[in-house]
């Protein structure tokens, strides 16, 4: 246990990408744009645009050119896109995107219903993408879903965590990873367990990061365990959006507001600012369908100031 | 940080004390009883049981010697009761009550409001108390409300829960103590910090308790943090159940299931089987204007299973 912490932490948003394709009709891309722009304007300086996926699939992805059109060149904030496969790396790439976001699952079961691909097939396509950001210049994260329980499977072996990892690293060992909960059953002392685990097995230079939801109430807790295991990035969700459309029964991402509460409260500077970001969530909130999952926002307004 | 970690921790129940006072309308003391019953097959060890307080403040607790005279001589679980003061002290001792808990809060503002009293006149009452409960050789716990945040006066100082602790163990060394995170604002790392302050300034062998609230979405994370410090006692309430009558905007206390789930799946042993706390919160769950706040029940059952 940690005595008063000081020191940072980057809260990467990914409401426009894991939340907005919760949103059944997908938003008019202006309403997009104003939401990211909210975003940036609080201080996020890492965000998860959206993703290059078949519009079939995700009809809610479909104008990821014209978002990329309107944010280019714009610096302060690194924005990326979620890719499944190589070819979505290739039209990442194409429309401007500097940063990929390649998603494998450490489940099998997760990884064909996500991708529609084995987990082997998944990282020959991450081969590939390795090879054309490389000759772009592009960053990229590794996003190992399913990193420790499968809405298909249940618990994730442990073992399965650290294979596909090392497999991962050895194709692309100048990536961020993360350890990906993407149904929101991880408990605090698993999480902090698993990353401890894996981080070992790479180079202390390695960049981590938990994506987490809030499904089973543990969202708090498990970003809080994540980032004393040594993860320097947390990602969230603004209002608690999101919920991936192949992980049955997992609720929003955990909510940044909430994240930005429990570090900034605890003296670990996020960079910030929480009233802006409290007017980002709630334009998100306000969104058709739309609900807040931010506590900060349940509770009474006299309480939250 | 800890590694996956072992032990065992208690999860104290509150719901029959914090949460009955809660349902506007008094519940019959039979429907109080099977609940408590549950609560008790569930494997529950420790639990307040309601609160000898004027029945014109606060009507939910007027069969405290009912209930007091169903239990008389249950051995298995240790069951308190709530007394503002010595008077209070006096009647549950009389009705056969073993464990006394006291409360004192740390903000002037808050004990005006809860107890009517000032602090140095409750800490007055704790002296009478201690001498009592001593002569009937009763347990007792001191629970310092307002360790955090006072919904009166905001943030508490620090010094200020130093200064209430010292006087409350000058006067009853004896005792266990609790900080009591009364509104759910507290942060996790901030909870930490306090009790590991607190605590350095009692002796090793002090028993110590937290008991909070999940209004901002701390409830878990702020337990495992308190229990991280040294923290043996955890209190929750089944089905997130509670909310002090006067701290306004103050939620439910942070659901028994979900810090079960915490502790349990980390490797933390409770003593306390999940599916019989899950039934005993589903009663709660059911009564008239009951709603569960146990992320367990919220999540779609086939992923809860």
């Amino acid at each position: 246990m940690s005595e008063a912490q000081s020191g940072t932490v980057t809260l990467l948003e990914v409401a426009p990408r894991d939340g907005f394709q919760s949103i059944s009709d997908p938003l008019p891309t202006g309403e997009k744009i104003l939401i990211i722009e909210d975003l940036v304007a609080a201080g996020v300086t890492r965000m998860e645009l959206g993703s290059f996926v078949s519009p079939k699939a995700i009809p809610q992805m479909g104008d990821m050119r014209e978002i990329a059109a309107h944010f280019k060149g714009r610096s302060g904030c690194r924005m990326s896109v979620l890719v499944p496969n190589a070819k979505g790396a290739s039209l990442a790439l194409e429309a401007g995107y500097p940063d990929l976001v390649f998603v494998v699952s450490v489940s099998a079961a997760h990884n064909m219903n996500n991708v529609r691909q084995t987990v082997a097939q998944s990282l020959d396509q991450l081969r590939a993408i390795v090879f054309e950001a490389g000759e772009e210049g592009a960053g990229l994260r590794v996003d190992l879903a399913t990193s420790f329980d499968c809405p298909f499977d249940g618990t994730v072996p442990l073992d399965d965590v650290r294979r596909v990892f090392a497999e991962a690293f050895s194709i692309a060992p100048g990536a961020e990873f993360a350890l990906c909960d993407t149904t929101g059953r991880a408990d605090p002392i698993t999480v902090a367990k698993r990353f401890q685990t894996v981080m070992a097995e790479a180079p202390d230079d390695t960049v981590w990061a938990f994506h987490g939801h809030d499904t089973f109430g543990m969202g708090v807790a498990n970003a809080l365990y994540a980032y004393n295991a040594g993860v320097t990035i947390i990602e969230g969700a603004a209002a608690g959006l999101g919920g991936c459309p192949f992980a049955p029964g997992a609720t929003g991402n955990t909510a940044t507001e909430d994240l930005h509460f429990a570090f900034e409260q605890g003296g670990i500077a996020t960079g910030i600012d929480r009233e802006k970001l409290l007017k980002a969530a709630d334009r998100i909130a306000g969104l058709p369908g739309g609900k807040t999952a931010s506590h900060l926002r349940i509770v009474p307004r006299e309480r939250a100031a």
